[in-house]
């Protein structure tokens, strides 16, 4: 009998959505068959919304593994602040303590608040970079992947016009071998994967642009080909997604964050998870953020989330 | 009895699909319902792709308006050139020529070849430059339509690293009432309009990017919704093309090229018409390029030039 990989869930900002899809998460018993999920949250949290919901809680003590930090008169569904801004910072860290200890086999957070980590200090930009840090890792990059098509970023959370002054040929490179490799586990074969150019028609021969497609990207091409990758040159990103190049094309190598994600979310909307490339413990996320609006209400898609957990599972079980 | 609308259509670079696609169009019996097609071209690349495809040659001798600028033994399918780069740019000026003095009542136009006009010394970027020159039309720009969703853009054909200093609050005021006009126009009613970001998250309040949203897009609409137009805030762009958001907009405000294409071309590949905003003749043209791999092959698909001459129908009778 082998023993199911240890998936530590981050419950994410307590104001938003993230209580809700842990308590249907630990009650999907298609879940339990793969893998044993462990929620890094607050109870107290997790028990107002079951209450609010009709969800229930975990019959299994040791399914919460249970911060402390929010008091339950502390709580309001759908108004971030500062408090659980700081609790969801904790839940991660001790998420990525517990996979530092080989407690847990991977992790999958759910949505954290940008604002609310703003109003508690908490200085990175989102959870990529602070996994990064956790793990005093610099080469990684974020990947979007459905069973569809998945998009890896060269760029990510930065201003449109910091873009070009970001692109180097090694970190295009870097993220073109991140993504094989995690595509090739994935699959269990050679991926296809396209290079996206950076301006429109990519370039077109140097008329748009300063030549990065000529002077920057293909070169990562050529040595990413010279190491076994099989990629494209740089292409024209406004056709790189029409169906008969989505139907040959396992992963995008897309040089800013809304040249993958448009298409990305457009087409996966319900089915896309978020995984951290280069990471030493495996870590994914749902698609989608704290969708405020309806927290606590009790409509909440879980979709994604199990999309993450399955994944995720996958990935530690290959490692 | 009503007259039918006259339309010109341009015949593209004689190398590429476009004598194959005029010819499937003067064949056409629906369209002859609608418009009367005028093909403006050459007669002798009709006549080889013709013999090539077993497509027939139409039968009424004005269908054509022949240039003459081309030998039959100068065509090469596949193969763009000075000579087909040249003769495609006559048969604009001449479609223009045609529709300021009323001879006809729109212009279609097929695909031209870009590095067929530069071998040419032709000084335009595109069609879309070319009329608004010859109309004397500083006020324009280029929207794609489908009956899914429309998309403008404030910036077109232009480096990535151009568009921030090309975005101001006048021209993203203009390219929003031109849409809102022509898509009244096409639904009959006010339309659903929804204003796109430039930075990740729309700058997620200034964490990314120059605040281009609050200080250049946001003041647009504001002054866009004074004048009556539905119009949302600047969206983040990776969530506007979700499917929930698609189904509630008429039409995108896109900063770039890219922005608006990318999503465009993935979901309307097969019935997207590009138009021309602004000008005062009726002017739209085919969603694709010259195709010079299938060049006279008799194996193109003319589904979107009859999208574009349908909507140049319907907005010429509409004038």
């Amino acid at each position: 009998m082998t023993t199911l990989p240890k998936i530590a869930v981050t419950m994410g900002d307590a104001a938003g959505v993230g209580p809700e899809l842990c308590l249907r998460l630990l009650a999907d018993p298609e879940i339990r068959k793969i893998c044993t999920p462990i929620v890094f949250g607050d109870r107290v949290a997790m028990i107002a919304v079951s209450k609010a919901t009709g969800l229930p809680m975990p019959t299994e003590e040791r399914s919460i593994v249970n911060s402390g930090l929010i008091g339950a008169d502390q709580l309001r569904p759908g108004k971030v602040n500062r408090l659980t801004g700081a609790a969801s910072f904790a839940y991660i860290n001790a998420a990525i303590d517990a996979a530092l200890l080989h407690e847990v086999d991977a992790v999958v957070t759910c949505p954290i608040n940008k604002e609310a980590w703003n109003a508690a200090a908490i200085p990175y930009p989102g959870h990529t970079e602070l996994f990064a840090e956790r793990q005093k890792t610099e080469r990684f990059c974020m990947m979007m992947t459905s069973p569809a098509f998945s998009c890896s970023l060269v760029t990510t959370h930065c201003g449109y016009f910091e873009v070009p002054q970001l692109l180097t040929t090694e970190l295009i490179l870097e993220v073109t071998e991140l993504t094989h490799e995690a595509l090739k586990k994935i699959y269990g074969r050679t991926p296809k994967l396209v290079m996206l150019g950076l301006n429109p028609h990519a370039g077109e021969g140097g008329l748009f642009g300063n030549r990065e497609e000529e002077t920057i990207i293909a070169p990562a091409v050529k040595l990413a080909r010279e190491k076994g990758i099989d990629i494209s040159h740089p292409l024209p990103p406004d056709t790189a997604f029409l169906p008969s190049r989505r139907a040959q094309t396992d992963g995008y190598i897309c040089m800013y964050h809304d040249q993958g994600l448009i298409p990305f979310k457009a087409f996966n909307f319900d089915t896309g998870v978020n995984i951290t490339l280069g990471l030493p413990i495996v870590r994914t996320s749902v698609d989608h953020g704290t969708a405020l609006d309806i927290a606590w209400k009790g409509i909440a898609d879980v979709s994604s989330l199990l999309a993450a957990v399955r994944l995720a599972s996958k990935l530690a079980c290959s490692n």
